[in-house]
Order: structure tokens, then C-alpha cells, then sequence
């Protein structure tokens, strides 16, 4: 499906989930919406951070329309959005339109959804998208660099990789730093911090085999899990695997700069 | 000379001109300072315009000391500064504490000076140092990429180069993304809209010889010129040639990330 028909569809409340898995060959986005009082907190918060926050795209204030999605609206196109109050999440909505405001700064953040389609191709399993599951992520004890109000700990995304193939994960990944790049972490879930790998804070657990390890990459949720550690008054948020899919092709962004 | 003593030297009005040719060894800085209140704008304007723009360091609102410059204070250790109001050169001060205030954020962003070295060490002559001027830098046509309030020209600077390194010259520099990278434009000056290249914008000229290439890299002026054009209501920044000189050896910073 091409993903200007996949937004339509998300618009008018046909797909109402995560969308891994869908649109492959096109990059997705993590959003984070803040009043432009933040926005240079975070811009910095980004910079400082940009394994887990690799800035594919900064709108204007009060800009809805996104460069690299035609006829795009962020405050439609997104199947479900959290709204964020001091630090509390206080709503899901599936638009924004009566919230939105003109002083509101969008920033489109790289997702590790786009380099999904580079480790199928390179003959990695990835069994949530074999199962139509979202990706589990888990907030850890990595603590992210701080800017301004923003301070907090990273999250991260979990796949289980066999064993063989962890190291070519590990290299494929690596190519990609404008979307996560390499692992932040391989093996052990409690060395950063995760108690229970069953049970993930954000998305879904697909179970580690024997002879798999599971692997961590740096995730474009980070910011919500910041948000609340530093009681950011407003900010609004993509639901964790609910993206912004654009019409820009993987390659096509791989290659840039 | 080491940067802590050179620091000194220019805090206490020892060292009163450019900076161009001194502590070559280590990294030099245009400098950038905003209120708050335009800091995103500016960041989001450095992103967007990485050639001229590469930051090294942002600090937060009211920090004075760069971590990359020991005991140093942003206030008192650059030779000259420029003050800008709503687009006109206001004053030039030796130094800004009675005008610092605690919303002022300051940007620290790559200089020539800092490739200049690898220059010579290449075998590329550099007259402007050989003769202890400052570099000739102009303001050209080529336009920057809008942020907010931040829209206008580039400002370059020149360098004579033998017609026989041109190529060399270009391929040490663009080795160098974080300071400006590779030329922006070679040879005829009116095609980058500089009428008459014996008569800098700022800077010295020391002339273009028969058998040498004037060679152009965008440069971190560019702000000035930016302001200028754009009637920003406050801004400070170094004096051309001016900068602020770090600890950070060229060579760590040049393999940095």
C-alpha cells in the first residue's frame, strides 16, 4: 500500500493500530509535539541524544504539513496520540485537531521500524512482524544526556535475534545511524535495568527462544519516557508503534547526508 | 602558546586582533549569542545550514564557561565582540558582562581557522597567515535555508590556492564536514555575486597572483549576515576573525562522531 492511501486510511479511522510492518519500504517517524517554549530544550535534547532521537524533520510552529508527506496533516495522520500534562499521561486521541495550537512545534524522530526492512533483507527473523505484533519497548537505567528541562532514561526497543545472526544484526543496524544505529545493549535485559523481559512497558512481548539473544536498540519513545521523569507541562506524542509513515523510501533516506 | 594563556592574554586586553594563525593546534570558534527566546529558531537555522553552520557547542541559558575550554568564560575571552539590534552593527565591545544577562544563550560554532592547519600540513601555502592578516570573507548571493526568523545570505571566505592544489585543497577540506567541509565554489568571484573580491566584507585581501585559484568555503559570518537581513532585535557575536580559541585539539575534534 502506498502511504498516502495508508494515512487516508488512518484518518478516517480504518487503521486504528501500530503500523509495523506496514508501508516497508517507507520511513516512519516517532512524533513529539511541544509548545515552542520547549522546543529549543528539546532541539538541544535531540542533539545531545541522537542515538535515541535522530531528527528526521522539525516543522515551523503552528506547521501541520509535513515536507516528506504530501497533502499530510500530523494532527490526523497518526493512529493514536498521547496527550502529556506535567509529566501524566491524560489522554489518547486519535486526532488533535481541537487541542492543536499554533505555537506547537512538531518534530518528526527516526524509528527503527525503518531498518526493519533492511534486516529482513539481510535474512534476520523478526518475529513481531512474522506475528503482526508491535515491537516491545522497555524504559532502562541508561540515562539520556540532559537539555534544559528535558532529563530522563532512555527506552528501547527489544527484537530476538538467533544467536548466529546477532552479529550481522549488529552490523546492518550500525549502517543506519539516522535511525538508531547499532544496539545500545545485547544480552542480559537486567544490566540495563529491565526486571521482568515478559513484560514490556510499551508494545508487545513475542517470547526469546532458546538459542536467541535479545537485543536493544535506542528508541524514539525516549522522549515521552523524559517527559514524564521531568514533568514537561504539555507535550503531545505518537502512541508507542503508532507512527508517522512518509512518503520518503528507505533508500532514498538512508543515503542522505 | 597554549589556549588557557592565549584566553588570558585576551582577557586582559593583551591580545587585542584576530585570532587567525595562533594555537593553530586546536579548535577555534565563531560565536553566537541569543535570548532564549530565539534560541530554537537559531538551532533549528544551524541544522538547516550545516556548512556554515556546524555546531560545536551550545550552552544553556546564563552558562558563560564552554566545556570544552577550561576555566574560560564566553564574556570576556574572545579579542572583539559585535552587538547587534534589529539588524544594525550597534557596537563593539572588548568584552560583554555589563551587557550578559541570564536568558542569553550561547553557540559555539566551527571555524576555518581549524582546517587551515591541516592545510599547510597538506602543502597548500596560505598567505593570509604567512603574512599575519586576518582571512578575506565576503558576503555572497548564495542563499541560506529559512528557520523561523532567521532567513538571509551566506558569507564565505577566501583563500588563494596555486592552480595545482586546487583539487588537493578540496579534498582535505571536505574531509572536514564539522568546520565547513569542502569549498562552496572555485574560481570567477561574480558568479557567488561578490563584485569586487580586492574589497572583503570583512577581513583583509591579500591578493590573488597570476597561476592561483580564489577558493570559497561558506563561513561562520554567516549569523552576522543572517541578522542583518533579517532585522533580528539582539544578538552578539565575535568580530570576524575574532574567535574564540578551545582546548580541543584539532585532531580529537576532527575525529570526533
Amino acid at each position: 500500500m502506498l502511504p498516502t492511501n495508508f494515512r487516508a486510511n488512518i484518518r478516517s479511522g480504518k487503521h486504528q493500530t501500530h503500523t509495523s510492518g506496514f508501508c516497508q519500504n517507507y520511513v516512519q517517524a516517532n512524533l513529539v509535539i511541544l509548545p515552542k517554549k520547549y522546543a529549543f530544550d528539546f532541539l538541544l535534547f535531540t542533539m545531545r541524544n541522537q542515538k535515541s532521537c535522530p531528527v528526521v524533520e522539525v516543522m515551523e510552529a503552528g506547521q501541520f504539513q509535513s515536507k516528506y508527506a504530501k497533502d499530510s496533516d500530523i494532527r490526523t495522520d497518526i493512529p493514536m496520540y498521547h496527550v502529556y500534562e506535567h509529566g501524566e499521561l491524560v489522554g489518547k486521541k486519535m486526532n488533535i485537531k481541537e487541542v492543536w495550537r499554533d505555537d506547537f512545534v512538531s518534530f518528526l524522530i527516526g524509528c527503527s521500524f525503518t531498518f526493519e526492512s533492511q534486516l529482513i533483507r539481510g535474512g534476520i527473523p523478526l518475529r513481531h512482524i512474522e506475528e503482526n505484533k508491535n515491537v516491545a519497548m522497555y524504559t532502562t537505567n541508561i540515562k539520556t544526556k540532559k537539555a534544559g528541562v528535558f532529563d530522563g532514561p532512555m527506552v528501547v526497543s527489544m527484537r530476538p535475534v538467533p544467536d548466529s545472526l546477532v552479529q550481522k544484526a549488529t552490523e546492518i543496524t550500525s549502517l543506519f545511524p539516522k535511525m538508531h544505529g547499532g544496539p545500545v545493549h545485547i544480552g542480559d535485559p537486567e544490566k540495563i535495568g529491565i526486571q521482568d523481559i515478559t513484560k514490556p512497558d510499551f508494545g508487545d512481548f513475542v517470547g526469546i527462544k532458546e538459542g536467541e539473544t535479545p537485543m536493544f536498540w535506542a528508541c524514539g519513545v525516549t522522549p515521552q519516557a523524559v517527559a514524564q521523569h521531568a514533568n514537561i507541562p504539555f507535550m503531545i506524542t505518537h502512541s508507542p508503534g503508532c507512527m508517522f509513515v512518509t512518503d520518503w523510501k528507505n533508500e532514498d533516506y538512508l543515503h542522505e547526508g
